[in-house]
């Protein structure tokens, strides 16, 4: 500990100790004075500065300074660019520091169970390892302007229905592999000064009181270095949770939570110490953040929103475009339809809500492209607060449309469709957006769909399109990226974080969403996302990691520095990425990983690399990955480890999850042995599985007259002989055997098979 | 109790007693002479004897007195046919006397969870309901005759693999309304001499010592009243399981399970009263199967292979009938192909193997319908020992086949396919099989395929056959009963009682079939069988239900006698069915149920009642269902009863699963109220769900100040409410509320919300 900070805690009363550990109000800590301990402001994010002005209510959730509204994650994720994460983190840093923000809360690296989750646009994707990855590089860009995150929402958090009570059963492996990984790699390599704990429940114990989550997992696994603050209310019960490990409650508790703690202490229900541990973490990151506060720190929003159109560039995928439709010409007569053509859906409700520094319209930002060269017409379609179809507006958007060479629109999910605190209930966009589409692909073919929504739609009105851009929320700048993108200024390079699949009842946890009453059972385990549909056969409607580029490119010449290692060493991939069309562009590489063989169910091919790299017409780079133990391992449960079974595993090379283009195989080597001891429950064919105890498993079979059978139904007898546990011997035997000589039978075996269990260190 | 065994018992040694707990040896029960309790024999079944003969092998697998082998279970099923069964069940009773056998194993009650159980051929269904209803006929049947039987395997040994050792882990709601409902009904409905225990664990302990099903469930709550006996070796310790509920071990133990017990009474670790017990059930059965014993009895074989003919003729199912292709005229050129044909699958392999009294060969029993009238040629197809394509075979085939008008081909699963023991790994027919119908197909387009397997296929090659008939395991007069439905004889009148998914994949224990190690988790839960693919939206080869008639049937004039019912009240729903086509003919009338709200998930519909009649052409009838609370009602897991949400249900009749001709619906209200407390973490939205508390909720929502904030974003703030838990008032309170203001408000709340709750007895 810093000896200016122990000095301090001892001149702390324990009132001020306790205090130290909740707000001021609704977004500050509490400073103290005669100290010189300042009260620090912390306010939501993660794509954009939500800072509230003074005459704010009290729940927080109006009346914001304006920020530059960055796209939300789902977007962000779609970029795959781990560069330009941190470049929008160093932004949002920077904002910070000219509104005197000391922490940013965000990003959000909750895993996408369900499309239905209300809160999906503030979270990048369903695979953890690329999740991971975008968190880390939003939490470096942030920190590097000496701003703090907030990783959130930790754990499990994976709707909104009944959020503040429902309880996430989830077993440990799925856990470990799917739920956490997400916050683990972003910890263990950015490490965000704080940590925000979930409302929900895991497994039994509210996240804010679960000390397997806060300090087992998160300090002593994952070394995190920062402090935990509450979600906004998660608190439960105070004491329980200072001794789980969150640090501080948010927001202000009106000092019933402080009363509590020095109860606690006061009765010896709590240790001083433990609460001495808390301030100790509350001031490293007080003084952390006073000493890298910039007092004159500015930014200029106009610098920022170019940032911003950029981000929304590679926000944006591109999910059809038959006959190569887009890029439009800039000529001729191009019919702009839908209200969100002029009033932008961009980003999501709740508390993430920015207030923007100005808001690009995607009509006017279309004729800026064009000029005078085209004739561009507007109609509005519908109304954005009603799902209604207005048929007078229909007719309108028709007859526009008919008189155009192409129309675009502009459609999909309104604000009141997705937010935090609810979910939606199915998958549709409105019936109006639906039906405007419908009746405009009736009058004009070339038609392309730019839809804005925050989670995947279904789309039974594909065929009427063209082409189909998905516009995920694409923050301020989204109406000049969207025109970028139309006309070929930008070519799009991003691919979906996520599937779509055709139907909502394809969706993995279909059966098992939102749960019943307080309780949702995760039922589907690891298969998530494209985990499920892969290994289920489902064709989606677009699958994991796809998207479209005006360009093509073609990979060769994939090589492995080695073909057998360890599973302590490390493999070098490299493949060759050549743009083979006419516009310059940036492809996402992905790396997947299978194993071949496993004694555990494991999903078809589990995501473990990805590049993203900018190629200019016939220009050819060499793409490397790194694979170390890591990318071949599942969670065991019985050693509590990553563990990787000795075996084949499968490098797949792919444009995306379902567009595989090389492949190669490697053998791995396991360097542990699991623990493992037989009983009298424990099968012959387990004893004929281990070299060093077959001949045991002979010796049974010969003896108690199997094997003269075996000649007459060979299949079914080994069936059974595999299947037969040791004491069912001593019922076969007749007399001959003994459940002592069983006894005896079972110690020479495990003397026999014992291995020196060397489990390898996280 | 009897006062004869209560004698009996009182003169009996603590090593007799003992001794009365296990088998004599393979087959038989043991006898005490001096006390005229006599051995009786036990054999294999359900769909034939196998009494095995004197000199026969000690694993009791090979050679069996001669015995008429009916269709196996999976065909049964497909008749739908409770009478049918039931004539089947007396038969065997009649063989059971003339081979003086005092107990036939089985029926098997266990649920088709995945297609790849190898033994499912030996199992009626996929839904708890029919497969009830099919156990339970045959069980009257047999015990009619005065024989007994034995319902097995309880519980939950849906797979072969690693069956002495694997744990099935089922959650409670799953195992009531699927894998015990099976067995529930039959024992309620036909109280079976025996239930005999599986071999498998279920939730962490072997079915054999398992109280909770053994004795809780099976005689608690279902009122059972014979004895159990374990599977041949599933007796793992014999105190517990005796402790448990498990009378008769079975195969001898040697004397080793009879000294266990005999030292655990003397150690006083087992109370003398629970062998007493054990005893007496044992000695009620033996003398109630003395009594019943008919020295003299006989049977006609030739009788009863006329009905083993019947039999399958109903166990079929017509799949496909492109142009009425069937019935075939008997005349023209007929090309029979596949070894099938001369050589038929007709059973199983494994424990219910039978030595048929006779054996139907199709081909011969084709020409004996024809005649001379038409010329049926040969060919053999493929050979049945190997997977490996034929190509002369095939060629010969296709030679024989495109000199015909029509080929009918004979293919399926080959016995090493099948059996006891082990599973399936895949859904596929042997190679050589499938290339046939490939091949033929090529030369000659009016394709008829019979199937002969225990469990569904896939069918890629469906495309190329315009009939489909699926044989089942057809039993001895499988030949027969095959050649009248071609030719007209017979129409086909079986429905599935299982689905045919497209592929593998689409089965809903795909994810967790066969489990892990000795781990496999139910993670599908109630949702198996068609109750999966109709809630995922999963279109099936076919359907369960589904089944063709040469005939057609009209549906019309559903009605019900009441439009709204209490819980404990019955409805009678009545439904009109037509004969509208030329053939006589029988049809399947099922009714299903669906709740339209549930607050637990429900499958989309269930089965609740089917009836099976016999119509001429131009013939009506009315169908007649009773439905009372137990079609309604889910298991309420926090009650440990059945329970009916009031509200509305869909009453839906269909010719299957998929199509449902006829649909009203009914207001069931219950009459139980559910306990129910509220606590801190109790949230608003359920005061206001509760009309007794929603006043209190709107004050919480006016005293916080919440009230006003609605008009901005009202679904947000609504659904923020709804969500959020009393505890969080503390918080927003800022000092006006606390944690005793809290304790004082729920001892009021619960006060008001406090209901007599009147579980309702089973």
């Amino acid at each position: 500990m810093n000896s200016k900070i122990q000095e301090l805690i001892s001149q702390l009363t324990l009132e001020e100790k306790a205090g130290l550990c909740s707000g001021l109000d609704f977004w500050h800590t509490k400073g103290i004075e005669r100290l010189g301990i300042p009260s620090l402001m912390v306010t939501d994010g993660p794509h954009g500065l939500r800072k509230q002005k003074k005459d704010a209510d009290h729940l927080g959730l109006h009346n914001s300074v304006p920020a530059t509204c960055f796209p939300s994650a789902a977007g962000m994720a779609a970029s795959w660019n781990r560069e330009l994460i941190g470049k929008v983190g160093e932004a949002l840093g920077k904002e910070c520091q000219a509104e005197d923000v000391a922490v940013l809360l965000g990003p959000g690296a909750n895993i996408k169970r369900s499309p239905l989750c209300g809160r999906n646009f503030e979270y990048f994707s369903e695979d953890p390892y690329l999740s991971s990855e975008m968190a880390a590089n939003h939490i470096k860009g942030v920190q590097s302007q000496g701003v703090g995150t907030s990783l959130k929402h930790f754990a499990a958090n994976n709707q909104e229905h009944r959020r503040m009570s429902v309880d996430a059963v989830i077993d440990e492996r799925t856990l470990r592999e799917i739920y956490l990984a997400s916050f683990e790699g972003a910890v263990k390599q950015s490490q965000p000064w704080s940590v925000m704990c979930s409302y929900n429940q895991v497994n039994g114990e509210y996240a804010s009181e679960n000390a397997f989550l806060l300090t087992q997992v998160l300090r002593d696994e994952w070394g995190f270095e920062g402090f935990v603050v509450s979600d906004w209310g998660a608190v439960n019960e105070r004491v329980k949770s200072l001794q789980a490990g969150l640090e501080l409650e948010m927001p202000a508790s009106a000092g019933i939570g402080d009363a509590k703690i020095v109860a606690a202490v006061k009765s010896g229900e709590l240790s001083e110490e433990t609460l001495n541990l808390a301030v100790e973490r509350m001031l490293t990151f007080i003084f952390k953040a006073a000493d890298s506060s910039k007092t004159d720190a500015v930014y200029d929003p106009a610098v920022h929103h170019v940032l911003a159109r950029k981000a929304a560039h590679e926000s944006m995928v591109l999910l059809k475009n038959e006959g190569d439709i887009l890029p439009l010409r800039k000529q001729g007569k191009i019919a702009v339809i839908g209200e969100f053509a002029k009033n932008p859906r961009y980003q999501g409700g709740g508390s993430s809500h920015v207030n923007p520094t100005t808001l690009d319209d995607a009509l006017e930002e279309m004729m800026n492209v064009t000029g005078d060269a085209a004739q561009i017409s507007y109609s509005q379609g519908y109304k954005l607060d009603s799902d209604e179809i207005d048929e007078d507006l229909v007719r309108e958007a028709k007859e526009t449309a008919a008189k155009a060479d192409v129309a675009v629109l502009f459609v999909g999910l309104p604000d009141r469709y997705e937010s935090e605190g609810y979910d939606r209930t199915h998958m549709a966009i409105p019936a109006n957006h639906h039906a405007l589409i419908e009746a405009v692909g009736e009058v004009q073919s070339n038609l392309i769909v730019i839809l804005s929504n925050g989670s995947p739609v279904e789309m039974p009105w594909i065929g009427k399109a063209k082409a189909v851009i998905e516009g995920y929320l694409g923050g301020q700048a989204f109406g000049g990226a969207a025109a970028d993108l139309l006309f070929g200024l930008a070519n799009p390079s991003g691919k979906l974080a996520e599937t779509f699949p055709v139907k909502l009842s394809d969706n993995p946890s279909f059966l098992n969403f939102p749960g019943e009453g307080d309780k949702v059972a995760y039922k589907e385990g690891v298969f998530i996302g494209y985990r499920y549909y892969d290994t289920k056969e489902i064709e989606p409607l677009f699958p994991f990691g796809f998207g479209l580029s005006y360009t093509h490119f073609e990979y060769s010449n994939l090589r492995i520095d080695k073909s057998a290692i360890k599973d302590n060493e490390t493999v070098t991939v490299q493949v060759s990425v050549k743009n083979t069309g006419n516009y310059a562009g940036k492809e996402i590489v992905q790396l997947y990983v299978r194993d071949v063989q496993s004694s555990v169910n494991r999903p078809q091919k589990e995501l473990k690399g990805f590049q993203k790299i900018e190629l200019q017409p016939g220009e050819q780079q060499t793409v490397t990955f790194v694979l170390d133990q890591r990318a071949f391992a599942y969670y065991n449960v019985q050693i509590g480890d990553w563990h990787v079974e000795t075996g084949a595993f499968d490098i797949l090379i792919g444009k995306s999850s379902r567009n595989i283009d090389l492949r190669t195989t490697i053998e791995v080597e396991s360097t542990v042995t699991l623990p493992g001891t037989y009983t009298r429950n424990s099968l012959i064919g387990d004893l004929m599985a281990n070299p060093l105890t077959v001949d045991k498993a002979k010796e049974f079979i010969g003896k108690f007259g199997f094997d003269a059978l075996l000649g007459d139904n060979p299949d079914m007898l080994m069936a059974m002989m595999r299947y037969m546990p040791l004491r069912a011997m001593i019922g076969f035997g007749q007399g001959q055997y003994s459940e002592e000589m069983l006894a005896e039978d079972l110690n020479n075996l495990n003397a026999i098979s014992e291995r020196k269990v060397n489990v390898s260190t996280r």
